[in-house]
């Protein structure tokens, strides 16, 4: 499995992946989830993705490789055009293996998550379908998560709104994570992460957090630490 | 869906479930997953039941009314057997409603935790699925959640040892349980606990706890505040 998750702040966008991928627990292995597609001064866009893993590949091969003269990432004039796009590619690659795959007994299984920015327009952050289909984050519903989504998500409901700041979101996001390599071994360092503040255009604030990653271990320890406190501040049942 | 935990704990037994049943959002209303079988002084035996209704309420309604000299959860000598028992029955369910349920499109989805204490026997906690077998609680660990287990499985993994006591256990599970009524609509209240010391051999210690409830009152409104608290107090990104 995998953990993903994005958020979309009045401030910008955060976005945060592991990178654990197994097929059965004797074919546990990493593979990055996350994808940047960056022009610089022109448009920045990224890919998360769960789910089998050769149908995420090929929808990212699709994606980096369009037909000449066909509508890419690149030449979208909107971010919802971009995510068509994205949409189309998963289409296609279900027109090639869903079949396939279902006499394997195999479902067609892609969740994704694409977001970004495209010059002098809103940024945002969709949540693509295995149907190819798409829902755009709202004000009420800022933030998208695929893959082991559950653990990590009471965390998120209690702090995120648009108003958080982009580095409380990342803060927030990290600890969502931690909390599902926890509790779930099918989700794994290193991770990725890109905090993209409004504007932007680039994917300077990108970063992989590894084991030896002293803000994240510090979260680890920190935050499991100050758990079991309030845990023991709050006072047990006199029933 | 529902939500149930038990916890196994060195001074004796936690069980905690939710009373929310959904059959798609226009079909949401209140069952009770928790069933208490008691015999002061010689048994006590709790269920707690997830999954499809009908079939949940057919074994209760088996266990409840034993073929006369059958093996029964009564008669049982050991806690061992008595989850036999609940095994056998549902697997007599299984054999009368499976293939009709498929023939429905409908999957024969059980998941039962079963446990207590015999007189002059070490209380236990089991999990029994849909195939009838079951597995029993251990050191290394020590608690089952069954139905909508995600959401609230990070705090009991920080916080539950066997050597917690009952009233933190009870705390704990009600953290969980917290987290779990919030990001997920289909877990509702009222909860029933039942906090069961060792050798008791009574249902003494259960609770029901709706919305009026001060101590879950009390819980609620005091996570939710000290975890945005403890979140705001870790230092941000520098990145």
């Amino acid at each position: 499995m995998t953990y993903c998750v994005a958020v979309r702040l009045d401030e910008g966008l955060v976005f945060l992946s592991d990178s654990r991928t197994n097929a059965g627990v004797d074919a546990v292995s990493n593979f990055r989830k996350m994808v940047i597609f960056n022009k610089e001064g022109d448009r920045l866009m990224v890919l998360m993705s769960a789910g089998n893993l050769a149908i995420t590949q090929a929808v990212r091969h699709y994606l980096n490789h369009p037909e000449p003269d066909a509508p890419s990432i690149w030449n979208a004039t909107t971010l919802f055009e971009a995510t068509q796009v994205v949409g189309d590619v998963v289409r296609k690659v279900r027109d090639r293996d869903a079949d396939e795959l279902q006499k394997s007994g195999i479902e067609f299984n892609i969740n994704l998550i694409f977001g970004g920015q495209i010059k002098g327009q809103a940024p945002s952050i969709f949540q693509v379908y295995a149907a190819g289909n798409f829902i755009e984050a709202t004000v009420e519903t800022p933030y998208f998560q695929i893959g082991e989504a559950k653990y990590g998500k009471p965390i998120l409901d209690r702090v995120i709104t648009p108003n958080t700041s982009l580095k409380e979101a990342a803060k927030c996001a990290l600890i969502s994570m931690d909390s599902t390599l926890k509790s779930n071994i099918s989700v794994g360092l290193p991770l990725d992460m890109l905090i993209y503040p409004n504007d932007d255009l680039t994917a300077n604030h990108m970063k992989v957090i590894d084991e030896r990653d002293d803000y994240f271990k510090m979260i680890h320890e920190t935050w499991g630490k100050r758990l079991r406190q309030i845990f023991s501040e709050i006072e047990d049942p006199v029933w």
